[in-house]
């Protein structure tokens, strides 16, 4: 793939294109900063919108499709898939420039299913490594059985925007000057809290590293 | 609109049926609970998901069409508006049984291009009311001109699903009684941080309390 993102008709910008990014390390960053992703599909003639966990390798974006695969009767379909992050909500003088600070990633193309068993496994370990790193090595691998019963979905991420808008408010001149009410940016962070072990679990067994070093962390 | 959501084909649930809610009241807390949703339409046939800000005004759902309505090329289109909240990383003994702890909710339907100036005007405070309550009366109200160049869509909740998983992992009898991992839950939170005044704001300007009572709290 090429180091920029090359737009296609459905991938250009309309408004607000001024916020566009178009290094392929900008897409790069803003999946993998993320930990779930929105499959859009069409079923019947009318789209559906589904959250699902993913994972990215290089140029492949990786999809638990537990949601999706249903839908999926054929071994692929035309999918759209969006990663957000919401940084912040942006107070302006004027209810009009009211915004969100935010960064998105939009990939188009066509999700296949992943049937070769070798790549579902590869596929299902970039899905948790990207969900939790260290996670793979530390659990059950899953057994062939459980690998039959998982869905993986791949897409190529050779067809896909990014936008990020940061900063302050935009508001008219006449607005700033007239000084009608508060502006700035309210900052919007995710987070994660302090492991929660599970009830059955051993009380001997310490949180593993990979776990423990995440907790108050923002996670992207 | 019945209290109880009254599945259609497809907002019947799949895969983790038993994660679905049935109360239209839950269908509201979870939307209510959101600040950004994702809308999904079909373009030329492929489908496109787009973030945006919404806001809920009884069983209607109002999104700021900005960017999905350069697609709209008539009055309506049908429409997919997922909200989704992460609550956890969920892990296990076993990989297979990894999960993520989450609130969603689905709606379906066909989003109309809101035309009347008094129910846009009235749909627009509902979208900045929701991303921030009090901001409306606080900031300038939109002139006519603000109004007409704004786009927004409202759906109908009335054909919509709930899901929602919470609490520890799911692992298999023998998968618990080998204590092969660690187990348990990373809470994910999403909080709002300390406000920051724009750079030109003047500086005798206290921040309003409807916006610095946010601070250190979470969205939903």
């Amino acid at each position: 793939m090429t180091e920029t993102l090359s737009p296609t008709p459905r991938s250009t910008l309309g408004r607000h294109a001024e916020r566009g990014r178009s290094e392929r390390s900008e897409l790069h960053d803003v999946l993998d900063a993320g930990l779930v992703c929105h499959l859009g599909f069409v079923a019947d003639g009318a789209p559906v919108v589904l959250p699902t966990a993913y994972g990215r390798d290089g140029d492949v974006l990786y999809l638990h499709g537990s949601s999706g695969a249903r839908y999926l009767t054929g071994d692929e379909m035309p999918a759209c898939v969006t990663v957000t992050h919401l940084d912040g909500i942006v107070h302006a003088r004027a209810v009009f420039s009211f915004s969100m600070n935010y960064r998105s990633a939009v990939a188009h193309g066509v999700a296949r299913r992943v049937t070769d068993s070798d790549e579902k496994l590869r596929g299902l370990r970039v899905i948790v490594e990207h969900l939790t790193p260290g996670a793979w090595d530390h659990a059950r691998p899953p057994t062939r059985r459980e690998l039959a019963a998982t869905s993986v979905l791949a897409l190529d991420l050779g067809e896909a925007s990014v936008k990020v808008r940061s900063g302050p408010p935009a508001d008219e001149d006449d607005d700033v000057a007239s000084d009608a009410a508060w502006a700035g940016v309210v900052p919007v962070r995710t987070v994660f809290g302090t492991p929660e072990p599970a009830p059955d679990l051993r009380a001997t067994r310490d949180v593993p590293s990979h776990v423990a070093d995440r907790a108050d962390r923002a996670t992207g």
